[in-house]
């Protein structure tokens, strides 16, 4: 990680974690300038700097900012936001500046597990798309390795999933404490596989201990398996993670050049 | 490539293209024994293929053999074959022995392009699944390098296509000759783009002389964008090549050890 810096506690009321998000989002929200184009991305965190996003711009403070939003979710609250919105694909013209999201684990180089709401495919190509990528989460997503505090998820197509799933436990065989499932929701009396916004299914990997090697090569592993759309592992893509401590204060990390 | 072995023709008259290809189909299903579970390839050399299948499995030749259909066409041709079948999961537990399929390009280094129909990520997914891979062309498939005689496609995602299509460019930027697009078909007045069997949409590749290069480093590249789900060349999986050549011969090409 680069250098760090620790803002002063807002206030010196005890903070909920809902108040460490909207805290670190605020300050993330901080790097939008004039004029750019940004990546807006999905969830509780992301929600927070929406809502920042949209009272700097009534205030008249962030001139021809547009966003690019992740999700559906995201294109309706960035709309009652007041956030003007670009497709990707006009965006592209445009070019992202910066994209603003929040993540499920954060680890000592900054990559980042995402998707465990589901929602990965869209984010990944919105984020990678910009120049800068800062990330917003608070201090208990900050892991020693990714895969420690939950699941490492897998984009596959619905043909064929179940042998899929084979080919990615393949890829960790006899590695102890792995575990792979097909994500399941509750549907009438049984289950039915989640679908992802792109009609797919997700994988869901598990670690003992966290993901072990090298992430680049495992990365490419699970990217040649046939079936396999993407993964949840955001590898050297954020920039500048914003992390909301427990007391308050806010540590701005910054990737190594 | 391996030892090459040239039968005789099986008469003196002039072979048409339909006829070469039963001629290359009929030499394939002699590798098929009984007991084999099969994967069954889509095209209409493929579909000559079912038919001999099924004949030998009416005349009783081949006791136990079932199939793996790679789309619902050989799906629907197979069981009018009364060739018995298998989803893919069943059959990963009972092992796709053999699979037979046609191709669009044969290297020498037996890689192949596939999909120009619009359909490769099945038969990738069970075709990869395999022990063995027997190809059938005739002669004209022969080729020096991948992409010498047409489009060498990419099935991505629909949301963000064109900004996909813009990363797949990017890998061959600058390269002489070299043009992409995403595949379209005529519908109503106008042209909308070609769905898979996936909901996915394609991207074809052009190549003025055919592709250069490590081609596992370019499959890699092409993974690895966010967007890309699979791509048409079939790198090191054809363990036999049968081949009809214009005079009616076969030639039967093995994969290097």
């Amino acid at each position: 990680m680069g250098s760090a810096a620790a803002s002063p506690p807002p206030s010196g009321e005890l903070l909920s974690q809902d108040d460490l998000k909207r805290v670190a989002a605020h300050r993330a929200v901080e790097f939008v300038e004039p004029g750019m184009t940004l990546g807006l991305g999905t969830g509780s965190t992301a929600a927070h700097a929406l809502d920042r996003l949209g009272d700097l711009l009534r205030a008249g403070a962030l001139p021809g900012v547009a966003g690019v939003p992740t999700s559906l979710k995201t294109e309706l609250h960035a709309a009652r936001a007041g956030i003007p919105l670009l497709p990707l694909d006009a965006a592209s013209g445009a070019r992202i500046r910066l994209s603003i999201d929040g993540a499920d684990e954060v680890d000592p180089d900054l990559n980042l597990v995402k998707g465990r709401g589901g929602s990965l495919l869209r984010e990944k190509m919105i984020e990678g798309a910009g120049e800068r990528f800062v990330v917003i989460v608070d201090e208990s997503k900050l892991v020693p390795r990714l895969g420690c505090t939950g699941a490492i998820p897998v984009e596959v197509v619905p043909f064929g999933a179940p042998h899929t799933l084979g080919l990615i436990r393949k890829v960790f065989d006899g590695l102890p404490g792995f575990n792979a499932r097909l994500r399941k929701v509750k549907k009438d009396a049984g289950e039915v596989p989640f679908v992802t916004d792109n009609g797919n299914y997700i994988v869901e990997m598990f670690f003992e201990d966290g993901i072990r090697g090298d992430l680049r090569d495992i990365s490419d592993s699970l990217l040649r398996i046939t079936g396999v759309v993407e993964h949840g592992m955001f590898l050297g893509m954020a920039t500048t993670v914003v992390v909301a401590n427990r007391d308050g204060t806010v540590t701005v990390l910054h990737k190594k050049k």
